[in-house]
C-alpha cells in the first residue's frame, strides 16, 4: 500500500526530492531476464529534465545503480532495488515553502499530516521527480513486455488549446508521431512560459497484443489497477477508458461493438468504444485510455497564499520548474501501464 | 484483492446473479457503531430495480440478512456478513447467452478466461447486481461518516444529451435536487427505451467534512483508493476529480487555488479547482468527482454477435434490462466513495 | 489480514459461536473444480462436537451451504462463500462470563480490546467453532491437491502423558493408525474429564508429493505461511518442522540431509530432519510439522478470577465442554495444511 | 509478500550475499521519530560477524547508508531506505558450490526454483547476511518501543547439550545475563568447531510493557505474526508461545493462568503459561517465546551431495562459516520481534 503497488509484480518507491538518493525495489520478476541496459537509459532520458525549453533546467542524469536482483546483468529471481542519487539540489530555493505552501501542491496537507518534520524540500517525497524510479520498473516491465510482442505506447493528446488526433483504437500498431510535442504545442509551452505562467494537458495511452480476459474480477479488473497507478503520477486528475466521458452522450447502439470473427479467425469488434476492456478483462482489441494532467502548480507568478502561522501573503515561486510537464509525463504514463500490465498478467499465471 | 477492496476497512462481495445469494463480508468496523436498519434500508431502496420506467422489471427486494458482525444491532469488532438472496431469477432468458455473448458485456472475456465453468446466467459476477452488496456496505459506511459530519452526495450531471449544472465547489452543503433524474432526463431514457435503445450519462459526487491530510501518498491517495474502487461499478469508464479533464486546457494561474484565511481562522482556498485532494490528500474542501457511466450494453435491438463456436449471427436480447443505469448507479456511486473514504479515515487513524 | 489468508487463495472466514451463522468465503479456486460433497461432509464430520466421551455434547450437523461460486456444483472462478448456521445455542450458558473472564481464553483481552460491544456468547469470535469453516475450506482444497497427488494427513502425537510414535520422515506414505485417539488416550481423557479437568497435545502432520522449490523467500517461505496459519486454530501454542525444537540439541553433522541420486533417478535425501523444507521452500521430500496444542481452557473445576468490575472472585464454568480438543484438531491441521499449501501452489504457478 | 513484512509498518528486504549491497525499506515509521544512531550500531555489531571464535571470520563493518525518509535524522514520514554495501565478497570460495549443494542449506531448491539464473554465491537471498537489514529495521523498532516502555530481550537458552534456565514469566524486568554464551557454550561451541563441525541451540524472547488486547483475531494475531516473521530467519525450525510444547503433558488446571488484581489495582495473572497471549491478543503479562535454531549447515566435515547434473559425490565445503549462529541470532530475533510488535501497535492506533 501506499508506497506500494501491485499484486505478483510489487513495485515500491522510496526517497524524497532532496534525499541523498531516490529509488525502487521490484519484486516478482520471473529470474532470467536480461535488460538491455542502454534501452533502458534512453527510456529514462525521456523523462528526464533539461531536454528544451519546455522542461527545468534543473539536470541530472538519473542513471539508476541497481544495488541487487542481478547477476552479470540478468535477473536471478531476487527484489530488484535501484536507486538513483540526487546530485544537484538547491534546497536554498524552497527555504520560504517550509512556511509557506505553494498553491495546489501537496505542501499544506502534507505539513499538516506529517508536522515539523515533514520534509518539504522540493515537494519532498510529493516530487514529481519521483517518477524517475517509477520509469525505472516501467522501462523494465515494456522491455519484458515487448518480447511476448505486448507494447505499449503514449502520445500527448492535447497542450492548453492545441489539440493532436486521437489514437485508431481499432489498429494494430501504436504510432508515435505525437509522442513529443509538435511545433504548436511547443509554442503554448513558450507562451506560458513567458507569461510565468504553465499549462496543463491530456496523454493517450494505447497497449496492444493482450490476450483475451486478462485482468481479475471487481476491484482489480484492469481499469481499477490501472487508475490506480496512474493516478500516482503527480498532476493526474482524471482518467478514462476508450470512449470515456464522451460516452455519457452516446446511446447503446453507438457505443456498443459488435463481435465478428476476421479473415484469419480471430474475434474482433467492428469499433472499440470499451478501449479493450469489458468486466475489467481485456477483449484483445487495443486497450485505450487517457490521462488529464493539470497545469504545473510551480509558477513564477505571484499568488495568495498563507503561513503555516496562519498569516496571508503573497508568494513568488522561484526554483526551477517545468512551464508544462506533459511532454516528460509521457513516459511515466507507458511505464505505469506497463507496470500495472505486466502484474495483471503475472498474476493471472496468462503467460510466464 | 481481486473482490476485495481496502486497507484497514475491508469488504469483500461475493455471490453471482442467479447464484442462491450475493452478499458482502466487512471486517474494520468499529465496535459499537448501532446502524440505522430503516435508514440502510431506504439507501438500498434507492439503488433497487422497479422503480419507474427507467428502470428492469426485475423487482427484487434486496433486504439484506446480517449473519454475524452484531450482537442485538450493534457491531461487536467481529466481520459483518450480510446476504441478499437471489429469489426472482429467470436464467432461461439467459440460454442463448451461454453461446452468443452481449456486446460490450464482459460475457465473452468471461467466457474466455474461466472456460465453459464460467458462471453466465444473468452476467454472473460481473452483473449489475453486485452493486447490491456494495451498497449494503457503503450504506453503512455513509452512517457512521454522518456521526462524524462527513457527507456524501451525488447527483447527476448529464444523461444522453441532458445536463445538470455542477455542484458549487465551494459550498460547504451537498443540494440533492438532482440526485434523481429531471423531467428532461426521463424523458431522454423514454425516447431510448422506445427505440429499443440505452443512454449513458455523467454523475458527480460531493464529500465534505474531511480532515485535512487524508490519504496516504503515491499509490493510495484519495484519488487512486477512490478510482479503484468506482471502476468496480459495472459500466463506469472515466473518473476524474475537480476540473478533472477541463484543467488540460488551462494555465496554471487559472487552476491554482489560492489560500486564504477565513473570517472562522482556517485555511481555506477561494477556487477549488483540485477538487479537495492535492498530492493525493484531503485539502478540507469539499471532494469533488465525476465518473462516466457507459450506456447500458444490454439493448432490445438487434445486434451483430459470434459464437463461442466460432460462428456469426445476429443477437436479440430479450431479459429485462434497464434502458439507463445511471439514476440507479448514483447510491453505489455514494456507497463506492463512502467505503473508500471510512478505509483512508481508519487506515489514518485520524478519527476512531 | 486478521480473518483473511493467503495470497493467490484468499480464504476469509467470518461469524461468532452464538451469531445466525459463521461461514467463509474462498477466492481463487480455479473454474471447473467440482468438489465431492459427501466426501467434504465426511471430513467435517470429524471435526464435529459430539462423537464420543471426549467432546463436547454441543451436536451440531455443520452442514455448509454454498450461496456462491458453484454452478451444478462446479466452481465456476468466482467467490465461493458457505455458510453454516448456529442452531444449537444454549447462551445462557455463558451470562456469568460477560462479567467474568475464564482463565486461560480470550475472553479477558478481547473485552478490553473491543469494550462492551465485545461478543462473548460461546467464545464469540474466538470460538473453536470457527475451525468449521476453516475445515470447509481446508476439505476443499484436500480434494484439490489430492487430484494432483499431494496428501496431506495428521495424527495425534500425544495427549497428557501419553505418546505415538511419530510418522517415518522419509516414507512416502502417510499412515492413518493415529488419526483418532488409542485406547489409552481416551482413557487419559476420561481420567481429566472424571476430575472436572482437561488435557493438552500434540498433533503431527505430513505432506507428501510436493514439488521442489515450493516456497516463496523470507516472510513467506512453507514454515512461515504454515505457522501463520496454524496458530490461527485456538489452542495450538507451538509449531515446529522436521526435527524441530529436537535440533537445538544437535551437531550439524547429524542434522545435515546428505543427497544422494535413487534408483529413479530422482535427488533425495537420506534423512529428514529438515521435514521437507530448506530456505521456505520444499525439497520434495515429506514435509513434516507439529503443533502443541493446550489443554481445553473451560473446565468444571472453581477457578480463581476478576470480575470486569474488578472484584476478584471464583469461576465455575458450566456449558458444555471437550476435556479435550486434540482429536478433534487433527482434520483442523490438515485443513490448515491443505490452505496454505494450495495457496504457494497457485501463487508459484507451479502447477494449475 | 514473500520479502515484505506487515500491514501498518512494512518491512521489505533486498539484496543478496554478493550483491552491491543488501538492504530495506521501512515505510510506516511515524514522522518525528529521532533514531539514535550510536545505539543502532551497537545493536547492528551484536549481530555483526568476526566476534569471536564461533563466528565466521568475514569481517563487515555493516554500517547502513540512510538514502530517505529521514531529514537532519529525524523521521519525515517518507518510507526510510538504508543499504549495507558488501564489501569483504570472496565468491571464489563458492564456485564449486554453484555445481554441488550444500546438504541442508537452500542451494538445491533454490535452483530448482529460480534456474541457471538463481544467484547462489555466498546463498544469494537465502544468506544469513540478509539479517543485517533486519536488524536495522528491527533496532528502529526497538528504540521507539523502548519510547512507550515496550522493553524486548532475547537470551540463550541452550547450544548443544548446555542450557539455561528460563526466564521468570512473571517478572516485568528482562535479565541480560543470557544475552551472550556462558563460557561453557563457548565451549560447545569450540568442540563443535575443532570436529569441523556445527552446533544448533534455543533462545528465548520476552516483551514486556505491551497494553491488553494487542494483535487481531485469527490468522493476525501476536502468535502468527511473530511466528511468520520468525521464521523469516535462516535456521529457525521451531517457534512456541509461553509453556509451548510442554503444555502437550499438561492439565488445564495446571496450565490455565488464573487472574487477581494486584496491589495497584491492576489485573494479572498467578501464572504465564499462556506466554502473555490469549486468542492471539496480548494480556499485559510478559510475552515469552522461544524459538530453535538448527545447527549451521555448512561444516567443514566432507558430507555426500550430488551435483546438479546429477552425479553424486563428497562435498567439502570451505569458505567462513559460523560452527553456531545462536549467539549472532540473538539480536536477529529482539529485532524480528520489534517488528512485528510495532507492526500490531501502529495497525491498533492502540498508541500512536
Amino acid at each position: 500500500m501506499s508506497n506500494t503497488f501491485g499484486t505478483a509484480l510489487r513495485l515500491s518507491i522510496f526517497g524524497q526530492s532532496h534525499a541523498p538518493a531516490i529509488g525502487m525495489t521490484l519484486e516478482g520478476l520471473p529470474a532470467g531476464f536480461r535488460p538491455d541496459g542502454k534501452a533502458l537509459q534512453e527510456f529514462l532520458n525521456r523523462r528526464a529534465p533539461g531536454q528544451g525549453a519546455h522542461t527545468t533546467s534543473r539536470k541530472e542524469a538519473d542513471v539508476p545503480e541497481f544495488l541487487s536482483g542481478l547477476v552479470n546483468g540478468t535477473t536471478c529471481g531476487a527484489p530488484l532495488c535501484a536507486v538513483i542519487r540526487n546530485t544537484n539540489v538547491r534546497s536554498q530555493d524552497y527555504v520560504n515553502l517550509q512556511e509557506i505552501p505553494r498553491p495546489s501542491h501537496a505542501d499544506y496537507p502534507a505539513r499538516i499530516k506529517y508536522g515539523d518534520a515533514h520534509d518539504s524540500r522540493g515537494g519532498g517525497k510529493f516530487s514529481g521527480r519521483l517518477t524517475a524510479p517509477l520509469c525505472v520498473a516501467g522501462g523494465l516491465c515494456l522491455q519484458l513486455l515487448e518480447q511476448k510482442n505486448i507494447r505499449i505506447g503514449a502520445q500527448i493528446l492535447r497542450i492548453g488549446s492545441v489539440e493532436n488526433p486521437r489514437f485508431d483504437p481499432l489498429a494494430p500498431e501504436i504510432p508515435s508521431a505525437f509522442a513529443t510535442p509538435t511545433e504548436a504545442m511547443l509554442e503554448e509551452i513558450a507562451a506560458a512560459k513567458a507569461e510565468l505562467d504553465s499549462v496543463g494537458g491530456m496523454i493517450e495511452c494505447a497497449v496492444t497484443g493482450l490476450p483475451v480476459g486478462l485482468g481479475e474480477p471487481m476491484f482489480d479488473g484492469l481499469e481499477n489497477r490501472l487508475a490506480q497507478i496512474l493516478f500516482a503520477i503527480p498532476g493526474v486528475k482524471g482518467v478514462d477508458f476508450g470512449s470515456g466521458f464522451d460516452c455519457a452522450a452516446m446511446r447503446g447502439s453507438q457505443h456498443n461493438d459488435p463481435y465478428y470473427v476476421n479473415q484469419d479467425g480471430a474475434v474482433q469488434t467492428r469499433s472499440n468504444h470499451a478501449g479493450g476492456i469489458l468486466g475489467g478483462l481485456s477483449t484483445s482489441m487495443p486497450l485505450i485510455l487517457r490521462v488529464a494532467i493539470k497545469p504545473t502548480p510551480s509558477i513564477g507568478k505571484a499568488q495568495e497564499s498563507v503561513s503555516f502561522s496562519g498569516k496571508g501573503g503573497m508568494l513568488e515561486i522561484k526554483g526551477r520548474h517545468d512551464p508544462c510537464i506533459v511532454p516528460r509525463a509521457v513516459p511515466c504514463v507507458e511505464a505505469a501501464a506497463a507496470i500495472a500490465i505486466l502484474d495483471a498478467i503475472l498474476e493471472a499465471k496468462q503467460w510466464i
